[in-house]
Formats: C-alpha cells, structure tokens, sequence
C-alpha cells in the first residue's frame, strides 16, 4: 500500500530534530533526576516488545521480581507500577489508609510538601511538622509527637529519605527508633525516589512498612516504571483500609506477581531495562555504587566551598550522596544573583541541565544532581560546567572549585 | 573504578538471553495488543533521557499533545498519563464520579467486566447490562434504561469501543443518540484501547466525554502511557466530583500541558516514540490506516470461514478490523478442542504469539490480532501460522484458509 | 555554543525519513542478501565505538576470531577485512597469485563471471570453463582441464559454492577430489559469499585453500566486513606470489590477530554485530540452521512447482538452500513476461524486496533469498507476496503455491 | 523450531558483557581516532538493512554523495569504499600510478611512514624527505626537489594534513604552491583521514588531486568506510595507471554512483550513519564546527603548558586543532615516566582511554584527542581525567591546568 497524505494531518513532529536542538557533543543531564540513562539500559528498552502473558516475559518477570528486592534491602514484595513517583505515593497512601486518617508528615522540603498535598487530595489529614527546607527529619520531634498520640490517631509517618528539593538526607532508622521508642503502632513510609539505588536503604531492617521509589534516579532508567516495598504489616492494613483503590492495590499484583505476571499490562520495555540496570549496579557490586555517590558528593562539596557558594544543607551528617544544592551569592542590595538565568546560560552555552530551585528556593538555589550512571570524568566536566558558568555571569567566585574535587578525586 | 563483585547478588538477568529462548527469525506477535512495535518507534524510545523541565522537552510535548488530537478526532485536551489502560479507566472514573454513583456499563465481554469490576472496587454502583460476549453495545438498550431513570440516578453510560476479548465492536455514535434520545445527562465514557489509531473514532463528533485509549495498540507504542481525552462537560463534572482523586488528576495536568510540561515526571522517552508513532500514522494517513485495518481483518474472517472454523461475532456490523477471536471446533464427544494447547504449539513451532481466551471464553476460543504496525505479508504469515497449527495439532478443518486471503488480498 | 546555520549547507538528509517511503508494516527483504539482520544484531552494532587498540577490544578480538571458525569449518585463520565481498575475492588473488598466472574459474552464473572479470584486472589470465547458469561446477570437466597441464601452469581453480545468480550450488568436495585426481598442485579457492552460514561448508575437510565469504547473507549481519579463511599451503604461496598487496596482504594481519588486535583500524561495531550473530548460530545450532535452509528451500520449490513456474537451476542436486531463481512465463508471443515490472509492482504493494535477474538473467529470472534470520512464517509472507504479485500483475500461474509450503511446513 | 544445543559450540560471546568490563558511567573516548560517536549516529546505523539495489537505498545514496561534497571542498565524485583509511591510500595509489613509481612523501610521522611503507608494497619508489615528528611539511623542501626532478620522474607528492601520530598539521595550500612554483606535474595526494570534518579543508580550491579520508574521526562515524575525493586530473591519470586495480577502480564506482548505487555491496547501515553524521555538521555549521576543534585544542595546550608538560609540536602555526601529544616529563635518572603505564592507570581508574605513542614515540608520549562529537564540558573531563593520573601515578607536574582550560573557556 502506498502512503498517502492526509490532508488534515499535522506538521510532522521529527522527534529527534525537535530534541536536538542545543549544543553539540553529549549533552550533561545534572538534575537529580532523570539521570543519564546508561547506553546499556537504552539499548535494552528498545528490544521488541512482547507478548506480557507468554512464558518468555513470565522468565524476565519472576527475575527482575528477585532481584530488585535487594537493592530495597528487603526479602519482602517490591511492587512495579506503570506510573510516576508521584503514583507510588498514592499506592502507598490508598493501599492503607482510610478516609480522614490522620498522617504525620515532615516539611523537609518540596517534595515532602507535594506528598502532603497529595495526601490531602486523597482525604487524608496530614500533620505536618515544618521545616526550615536545610535540615533532614527530626527524630525526636516525631517520638515526642507520638507520644501525645495514645489513641493512636495517626496512622502513619511519612518521610522523605532523601529530599530531591534540598539535598537532605534524613535518618531513616532513627526514625524507626523514635517509633518504636514512643511504642506506636504507626505505619513507616519512606519516599525513596531519589535515593533508591544510590544511597544505602535497608527496608527490612530498618522497619519500613512502605518504600515509595522511582525508576528515574539511582536506577538509571528513563522515567515511567515507580515501586512500592511492602511490609507484612503493611499488607495487613491493605485488608482492612478502605479508601478506594484498584489501579495501585497490591493484592492482585503481589498475587500475579509469584508467576512472573502482573493483573494489568506492565510497561514491558522499561522492565528490560530494569532488567539491565540490575545487571550493571550488581556488577558494580551495591556497595561500590554506594561509596562512589558518597565520594562524588564530598567532591562536589569541595569545589562548592572552594567556589566560596553556600551549601542549602545546614547538618554535614544530612549531606545528599546524590545533589547538592548551592545558594546563590548575593548582590551589593542584598538581592541573589538569579539562578534561574545562571542554569539557562550553563544549558546554553554548556549544553547542560541543573536543576532548579523549587517553590520557596527558586530563582536562588540551583542543584547539581551526581548520581546514577556517573563517573569521576562527568563529575569534573560538570563541576567545570558550573565554574565556567559562574564566569561567564558574572557571579562573583573564587576559582578552584574544579581543582578542589580534582585534589580530592585523585587521592 | 574496578567493579567489584558483590557476594549477595544476585544471578546476572541477561535480558536479551532470557528473553531469546524461543525460535529463529523475528517474532510474530499477533495478540491484539501490545502490537508488533516498529523498528523506527524503538529507535526513537532509546534516544537519551532528558531533562523533562527544559526548552527541549516542552517543544516536543506542545508538538505531541497538539498531534495527538486528530487521532482522537477531538480539538479538546487529550490527557497522558505514565500507566497502563486499567490506569485510564481509573483515571475517567475518579475525575467525574464521586461515591456511591450509578454507572451504566454494557457487558460486551472480559474488559468490559474489568472496568465494571475496576468501577465497584472505587465504590461506585456499576448496573451491568447483560450479553453474551459475542455482540456489541444495544444503544436500544441503554435508551430505554436511562428513560426510566427520571432522577438522573446514572451519573455515566460507560462503553467499550472495540471488546479486545471478544472481537466484537459497538456504535458509539448510537449510544450518544440513546442518550441524547432519551434526554439523559449521563456522561458517555468510551474504552478505545484496543481501536485507537486502528478504527475510526471521533471523540466531539460523537459526543463523547471521557475516551480512554492505551499505547500499545494501535498506536504502536509498548505499553506504559494511557490517555483520557475529555469533553467540556467532563471537565466540569470534575470539579464537582468527589472521588479522592490526585495523580490522576486532570485539572493540574491539563493546566501543565498549555506549557508543554506535566505537574509530575512524564514517561519521557514512550512520549519520544509517540512522537514517531504519529508521524507515521499521519504519513500513511488516517483513512488508510483505517482502511487497512478493515481489509486485513476481512482477509483473515475469510481464512477463517474457508478453515470451517467460526467466528466468535455474531454480528457482521460489528465485527472488529482489530482482532478476530475464532471458536474452536468440536470433538467427537461435544468438548473443545483446546485452544491454549494449540496456541502453545503455535508460540514452540512456529515463534508466534496469539491471544488467549479470556475468562469464560479461555480455552475454547484464541485471537488473532492484525492491528498496528502490519502489513498484507505480515497477515499471510500470521493465517499460515495458523493453518500449520491446526494440521500439526491434528484439529478437523479445510485447507485453504491462506489461500482464501490471498485472493482476497490481491484483489 | 548555540548552533548556527551554514548559507551554503545542502538540504537534511534525513536518513530515517529519506528511507521510509514505501509501505507500512516490516520490509520483507527477500532478496538472496543483504539478509533480515536479526533485532539482537542491529542492538550490538550501535553499541558505543571503543579504542581498537585497547583491553577491551582484544577480548572481544580474540573471542570472535576464535568463534568464527567453526562456522567455516576449519581450525586456520579466518581473516576478517573491512571491505565487501568483492574485496575479499581481491585478497584471496592477490595474496597468493603472480601477474600472468592462469587460473581456471567456471562460469556458474553472474558472480562466477564477476570474480573472473576481477581476476582480469588484476592481471591475471582466468580459464572460463563455460556454463548455461544453470548448473552448478562440473568436476570432471576440472580433472580434465587439470590432466592437461603438465607442467602446472595453471596456479589456481576457483569456484563459487552457491551461485546468487542462480540459486545453484557446486559441489566443492568434488572439486577437491578433482583436483587430487589429477594430482594437480593448484590451490583451491571457493567463494562461499552467500553460503557461509547458511550451507555446511568444510574449510579443512574439503582441502579448500582459500574460502570467501561476506557478511550480508548467512552470517546475519550488514554489508562492510568480508572473510579469507586460509590453508597452510594458501599461506605458504603468499610467501612467494609478487601481486601487489598491502592491505588485502594477510602476514601482518594474521599476526595482529594473534593478539585480538587489526594490524590496520577494523570495523568495530560490525564486529560487536558478528559476535552477536556466531552466538545466535550457535544458540540455535549449526546443524539446525542448515537443516532449516534446506526446509525453507524446499517449500519454497513446492510453492513455485505449484504455481507452474520453472525453477532456473536444472539439477535437483544441486538447489540452493538459500535462493531460489524462478523463470517467469512466457506470454503468446514467446517473449516472457517482465520480471522486473513484476518485482517493483511486489515491492510497491507488497512491501517486499526480490532479487532481480541479472546479466543475461535480467528482465525473465527472479530471485527469492530464503536465507538468514527467517523462519516459517516468514516464508510463508514472502510466498504469499509472490502469489498475491502474480496474480496482480496479470502473470499466468496456478494458485497454491503458498499452499503447497503450508503442507510441506506443517508436517 | 526449538533451539537445540551444538555440542561443539565455542561459548557465547556475549559481546555487550565481553566488552562492559573497565568502569561504570560514559566511557571517555579521548584517542585521536575512532572518536565519540554521537547518539544519533548510532541510532541510525542499527536501522533495518534494506536493499542497495532499491529506490530506497537509490535516494540515500544520491543524497549522501552530494552532501559530502562541500565537506571535502570540492565539487568533484567524493568516492565511498567499504574499508579502513588504510585501505583509501591503497586506493589513491593504485588508481593513479605504476609500478615503479617515484612518489615524494615526507616523514611527518607513523602514519606517513606507514603510507610510504604501503607504497613500497605495492611496489611504488617513495622517496622519503626525513624529519623529527615534530613539524610538518616544510613546502620549500618539496619545491627543491621537485625542481631538481626535471624529467618529472616523481609522479606524486603525498602529504599528511594533520599527522595523527604527533598532533602536527601541514599547510597544503603551500604544498600546492610549492609544486606550481617548480612547474612539476606531480599529481598532489593528501591524507586527511584525522582532519577532515574537523578542520578546514578546500580540495578544489588547493588544488588536490586525491584526498584520502575515513569515516571514524571528525565524521563521528564508526571505522568501516573510507573515502578518495578526485580532480579530473587524477581521474585522467587513472585512465593510463598500470597498478593492478580492480576493488579500487574509481571509473566503475564514479558511473555507478551517477544513480546513487555502488557496483559492489556499500556498507548500507554505515552509509546510514553518514547520512545522520553530515546532518549534524551542517546543523552546526562547518565554520562552527571547524572554529570548535580550534577552541579546544587550545584549551587543552594551556592546560599541558600549566601542567609544565611539553607539547610534541614545535611550531605553534602546525598545532593540531583534533588532538594534542603530550611529552612525558623526565625522571632524575634522565629516563622519561612511562607514558602507557601512565594510560593504563587513567583508563582502568577513570575509564579514559588516550591515545598511546606510536613507533619512536612509545613510552614517552601520549595523545589526547579533543574532536569529533565534543563539548566543552567533555573536554573538561578529559582533562580533568589527565591531571588526576598525573597525580595518581606520582608523576611530577603543577596543578591548575583544568583551571587553566576553563579560564580560556569561560571567555
């Protein structure tokens, strides 16, 4: 049959020339997320699609269904969605909770923010203890809560390991302490999405009911596949919970799931790549990909403090493995230099992108994402990117940031 | 770095050796969906992830979401989700319902029975119209059922486009004039997702509220996104609608995608294949691609017919351009012969994959998909797959199955 | 750097929408080669360009050198060159040949004559035993003509072991066992171009002392790189033979690759694709894939005899596994139908490449490549656009041919 | 068909995990030659092969052969062979001249040693004007010589643009002038294999006869295809040449290549990647892209310089604008620091690759190429990579050239 044209039709998109569009060489995804997706990975998303009922994909299921488990640090469920973060979220908060529960929240920053808000579009009744958006979880101040809770009013606690906004850690088993310590019956759920896969987690051990994560961070896939790791007191409140939930209940997943299945039809391709990227971080070996997050966050730290710019994160103990956001100096008026302005040049003229300060950070906080498929090399071009960028503003600095993470890269 | 090992790890996935266990030469993947993904559209997924907030990305997402209109014979906003189809039911029904709503659903087959089953699950009143999984929507039916529903009880009339278990189609056109018939206000939410980019489908023409499509259909897509297109009056019963409803919100999406952008992570790089996917589609044109459809689907009932086998549609307006499900003869004894045992042969020997029987149909009746990314050779091939596997399977037919198709074809 | 236009820049190319003209669904491409390079090998072939002088490089080397041989059937060096197959007829003459040095050559079809015409300009003085094209290798006729020459002048015989031309095949141990018949020293040279991994061939066994072979057929992979499989005696004549050579020269490549390493930069990346394709040879087995050749060949020949057509090769004993060329019908007036006409009318409707009759073939003679990644349903494709081109140009047949394949198959 | 094991298979190749051994994150491809091949190229060699005697193929190749043209300079046949740039300067030689042949050619390094060395193989005389492999050309000397030839026994004067071995150019221009100045006929032969597409060169306008290219450094391509662009004088000379020629024969390939085929089987998926890889040279702009080499091989002689490094080149106006050789320093004991154990530690701790020193150069040079798909930011890595190796291995240098690089850079 020969192609005819419509008359009606579009311009045609031309995908890969819409995208390529600035800058030659490869470009520097430095936001903390989507990473750069490694060449396997890509390779292995593009396979032919399969049929998601045949024996052939029922192999790679009952796989990627083992082996995600310990990079969750779990031998518990890790449940796969076709969706976003932001669905892992939901799932997690639909699966076990009820109308006008109440859940207690911490305002680490932005991302914890929009989890509250999401909770409160569910019917929920978040509790949030605010934040100054520069430090991680307070502990203490979830066990003192706790403990004014004796009828157990708060069903959950929910935070952010890693607070993609900010570039704060928060101690997760400290927080399991706090629980326990107030001998609350709580549920404990953890938004991983930006630290899965590039920062220790132990589910399991640490007493997490729920680990919300995504496939676009540490994992090192294109965006659209999020997961769930569930407790076995978490599938108990599963049971009785009673806000509407169908598309993200566990029940039928966990149970398709020990045949290699899923009940609706799984983003197949993007599983190939999970497949892959499983294959990569255990060659590494986790904790090598661990200890590298580490070493190339001091090393951007350094050059941070060598560029004389203020780090957001106020506790070196609550130090992001995989970004760091940097405050902006400010002008003789006392107003910032616009960061904003500072990453549209870096974007042109660098052919690379930082992330944005979020909400109440914006226009005075960039962030650079160091994490996923990264190297020491793609730490010093990206480094060297923010120097050249400051340059080229204006924005008064002391040169060396390169040369400090050199310094400390080398040693 | 060296890679180290990591003495817990797991055994290497290997995802192109796993998946490569079966047969040589390429796979035929005749389910009705996921569909045979072209070569260009999985070059196109594994072009390099970017960052969803920057210049390029937001070019490639105006492009996309003003393309994807005339595919769903809308002008109205198409909405897109990272999730599957099960996800866009969800998605029509949390935005426009609130607890306790009447739906009318019509038993069309599995996926209607699905969604009618997803709606309760959302704590929503299903009133299931009843059939025999071998005709489509009776629009009579549906008038007579909302004239004697004076109070507006019904709150949706919610259809299936094309029965991907049955391969039966419904006139949506005529369940929009029952409805305008008999006065009702009820929405008209219609399940495309095995028709889109397949059958022809006019969204404003007809009248419809909510479509919800799929990607891996006939839009050539693996699976992973999902879509609602919405009318005005979807839009406004959203506002009012009390359903918990968060990540598949429609308003902040819709207000994002005036930008180009999505409030949370979109599935980045299926949208790059859909980019493509509706470059090509809009290359051959719409009327062929429909066109198509329908003349490989008559090539294959006239396989069937010559085989002696039956069509599992009774009724020859209805019958699909998508899929064919075929009855599988009797024996001696009045049982079935069976039909997974005879797809399973067909999957080993001849490196096919075809649709199984689903629920009450399972076993006596398989599918044969011919939508997507298709062509007259791909068809003969498919039918011979077929005729080879009924004589290898010993099960009673005639000859001639192909050859009727070829004559048909050639014409 | 922002990207300027260039005013004297020649329009986009735009490879992948210059290619995409004709049809939709999968190119069949059916002519004897360049075949259906396999999903796995057009991933290995993308995979990032490494340092061909590195570690890494050289363990990939000193794997594929090693796995090639089997295929070849022999335990010598295989030499692999960036070139076509034309250039490794080239290297196999001027590695071990003298100007003036006569070598006897049989004229099997267009590619025996095309080696001859090369071995010309080379300064060579090729003996052409004359054929009709439509048999394959006589050996007696090589004893005889061998007996004759007493005092060896004649350096070489050279003969094709599957004529694409022709769809027919030599058969070369016979040769061998000519040539000892006449206790001639000549060295035997077999092009096996459209062979190799597709039709058992026995480098060592055979006594063949110089093979050729190409990329683009059997081995799966695209046109760029070509084989000299080499005896001990071969490489002993490249010791004293005075043509010219240098880069063909096989010394210094034979010694590079004891390391893994190319004395000279190789193709890297159609390696990465010939390590994938000798681990799918050899994952489905080397006797399979034979066997599977010879299958396809024959229902392929059942579906011409049904048709009424004639198949060019006259000895049964001598059809191609891989090709079969088809004589077109004459009309009233003697003259034959078009074949040309034909193969462009398949192509524009069909979407599927034929091979077209060449030389004093063109214009009556069609070629079907059954070779390389292929398997039933494939086949089944192919003969179905053949029947369903018949019928549409008007050419006189018998139907059922694809029939006659479907019962063959099935059994 | 069920795979079956053959018992006497070699193992599995595996070739992605055979070469994923050294590092995680981008490999750093900073050799001068194959180069960083930019994702869209890649992606556009894996596209389906298609056949080279079809009108789809018909409009690639057309296109392709016009578009190379203003990359070279010229408006004459741009000829394209399967083969490495070894193989084009077997080409330009065989084309154009005899045996017996004097050819000038000037030692400006390796590879214009191993060009005189494989004219020697095909039995030509080079006469060979010495040097030190630290300068190019020196066109006077050229002049001299020829003047002295007054019976035009030279037919040839071959030169290097930029000698990969030691980062030094040549001024053709001069070359040209030198011989018109000496009246000689001498056909002009210039190697660009390292040059072309990354700096300015005019066939035409400098009067070339053959200019010999390969695909795998500035075209960002894959190695696999090579080129010889044509005067009409070396056209003419071609006619008369007495070298034995025959896979190189221009006159064959020139009058296919009128209708955008080749007479033997082109590197179809490599040409793909031309298409794209001419694309993106003329998205950038020639003068662009040509002006960016420049950029940054000065950045990178600043960062040698502030390591206190010497450069190989000794005349400023010859640096190379595609790479830069590096001199390693000396220990007391007057010996230098190993200069491969130097590349071995960079590649195996920070997953770079440098090119080595080649022949004289061993052991006590390295090479840092800086061309083809490149950014500033890559650049930065790249020298990043080299300052941290010279630290790790305790080799004797001052910090800052990174610094030095990004304050050019950022002006």
């Amino acid at each position: 049959m020969q192609r005819d044209s419509f008359s009606a039709s579009p311009a045609p998109i031309q995908a890969s020339k819409t995208l390529n569009r600035i800058g030659q060489g490869r470009h520097f995804l430095q936001i903390p997320g989507p990473t750069n997706v490694p060449d396997r990975v890509l390779r292995a998303i593009d396979y032919p699609t399969i049929d998601h009922r045949g024996p052939e994909f029922q192999r790679l299921g009952l796989k990627i269904l083992e082996a995600i488990k310990p990079v969750f640090g779990t031998v518990q469920p890790v449940i796969i969605y076709p969706g976003s973060g932001t669905g892992a979220w939901e799932a997690a908060l639909v699966n076990t909770l009820s109308a006008g529960d109440t859940v207690l929240m911490v305002e680490t920053g932005q991302f914890a923010s929009l989890w509250k808000k999401l909770a409160e579009k569910l019917g929920l009744k978040p509790e949030f203890i605010t934040g100054n958006w520069r430090r991680g979880v307070d502990a203490q101040q979830i066990e003192d809560r706790l403990r004014q809770d004796p009828h157990h009013t708060i069903k959950a606690v929910c935070v952010v390991h890693n607070e993609t906004s900010t570039g704060v850690t928060s101690d997760i088993a400290a927080v399991r302490r706090a629980i326990d310590a107030a001998r609350h019956p709580a549920l404990l759920m953890v938004d991983t999405i930006s630290s899965m896969g590039s920062v220790e987690f132990k589910h399991d051990e640490w007493g997490v009911d729920v680990t919300i994560a995504g496939s676009q961070k540490g994992l090192m896939l294109p965006p659209g596949i999020s997961f769930n790791a569930v407790s076995d007191k978490a599938i108990a409140a599963s049971k009785t919970a009673t806000l509407p939930k169908a598309y993200w209940a566990w029940e039928e997943i966990i149970a398709a799931n020990k045949n290699g299945f899923w009940p609706s039809t799984p983003a197949t391709n993007i599983l190939y790549g999970l497949a892959e990227a499983l294959d990569m971080l255990f060659e590494e070996g986790l904790p090598n990909v661990y200890a590298r997050h580490k070493r190339h966050a001091e090393a951007t730290r350094r050059a941070v403090r060598a560029w004389g710019l203020e780090i957001l994160c106020e506790n070196p103990a609550e130090y992001s493995p995989v970004l760091t956001a940097v405050v902006m100096p400010k002008k003789a008026d006392g107003s910032y230099y616009n960061a904003d302005d500072f990453r549209k040049q870096i974007l042109e003229h660098y052919n690379m992108s930082l992330g944005m300060g979020l909400a109440k950070l914006q226009g005075w906080v960039f962030r650079i994402g160091h994490l996923g498929d990264f190297n020491d090399l793609t730490l010093l071009g990206t480094l060297g990117g923010v120097e050249m960028g400051l340059a080229r503003c204006g924005i008064p600095h002391q040169k060396g940031g390169v040369q400090a993470a050199i310094d400390y890269l080398a040693n």
